[in-house]
């Protein structure tokens, strides 16, 4: 049996990541394709617990050490007990943020250092990475404002501009430096032109 | 301003811990002294909030890796909150439990690889450790009987009895490999017997 195909959708807040995920699983569930639709982080009981922690609002500053080990917490629990048994059944998995998003959040965001982050995503992952990362991206203030429209903010929407603009930043450069597995969309365009690319997309890698 | 020490109390579960901290506290506090009790894992809200994740019997089955981390992002919490902060203030900080437990739960216990759990150790605490562990052993049956007659069993109560003999085997060998740090004290003794020579262990320290 195939194994089946890891992609992770990236991007700054509110720019349309859930709706495009959506997009994807019907364009694969139009194919016949086995499709496990999931989030980080979170993903298991365990871990939307650990989600919870995360996104909280508290008055306890939060060490970035802290945040940083229970991002990966979470998901060594979604990864071994959900997306490799799912991917070892040849299921393809869609998952909503992975760890493209901890290296724009906790690195480029928060500033913690970029070999931290890979010492514990091979620890975590061994060698796992996701086969396709599709990036949505626009200017900040587009997804903000989308984001702003649908409900209170959390831990994390809290942050000023500057910190999603290093984030965006640092998708960006990745995007750059692993053209392989990115993929690129611009999500200021209408919604029925970003879900069209992606329609597009996932149609290619079927092929 | 000279630093605090930094002292742990380490042991299988129901061994005299939490008790004999307080014989220690009392001696600090006799002799003038300020302290900070605390314990892991916990120590702040956020951390005590990570504890509640840990400690929990639930149905999901808790890959060890994730237990490893949530172990290590609730001790970022509370050295970089807490700790650290007290030490640098001069206090003197008495933990009940910290890093050696987790050489010896979840290595010694669930049988992760040493190394990982020293790159975390690094990663988290940079230089920093304990000043001395006192290591209360007695046989797992009597801390587990102490244990039972006080409280439900939370998630590692649960486990066997093999469980605890290499948790025990597991502190033994870091005591015999670190003389200098560790204080073993037979907690098999009557309470007075061990309270007597915890005291006579910090009015040594204070020398
Ligand atoms: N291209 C688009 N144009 C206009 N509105 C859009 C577009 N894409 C998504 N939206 C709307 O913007 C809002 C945010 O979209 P969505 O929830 O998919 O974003 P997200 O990236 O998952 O957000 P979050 O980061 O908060 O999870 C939704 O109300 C959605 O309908
Ligand atoms: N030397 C001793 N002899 C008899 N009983 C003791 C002795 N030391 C402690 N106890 C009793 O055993 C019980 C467990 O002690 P304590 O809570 O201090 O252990 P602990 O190591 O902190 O346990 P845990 O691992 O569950 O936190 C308590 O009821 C305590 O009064
Ligand atoms: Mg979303
Ligand atoms: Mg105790």
């Amino acid at each position: 049996m195939t194994r089946g195909r890891f992609i992770t959708f990236e991007g700054t807040e509110g720019v349309g990541k859930s709706t495009q995920l959506e997009t994807a699983r019907s364009a694969l569930e139009a194919a016949g394709i086995g499709v496990l639709v999931t989030r980080e982080p979170g993903g298991t009981p365990m871990a939307e617990a650990i989600r919870e922690l995360l996104l909280t609002p508290r008055q306890e500053s939060v060490n970035s050490m802290t945040e940083l080990l229970l991002m990966f917490a979470a998901r060594a629990q979604h990864l071994h007990e959900r997306i490799v048994p799912a991917l070892e059944q040849g299921t393809w998995v869609l998952c909503d943020r992975f760890t493209d998003a901890t290296y724009a959040y906790q690195g480029g965001g928060r500033g913690v250092p970029q070999e931290q982050i890979a010492a514990l995503e091979q620890l975590v992952q061994g060698d796992l990475r996701p086969d396709h990362v599709i990036l949505l991206d626009a200017p900040v203030e587009v997804g903000m404002a989308r984001a702003r429209s649908r409900s209170a903010p959390d831990r994390f929407e809290r942050e000023q501009a500057a910190f999603f603009q290093r984030i965006r930043d640092c998708y960006l450069e990745r995007a750059r430096l692993q053209p392989l597995s990115y993929h690129v969309v611009d999500a200021a365009q209408p919604l029925s032109d970003v879900s069209r690319q992606v329609s597009g997309l996932i149609t290619g890698l079927l092929a």
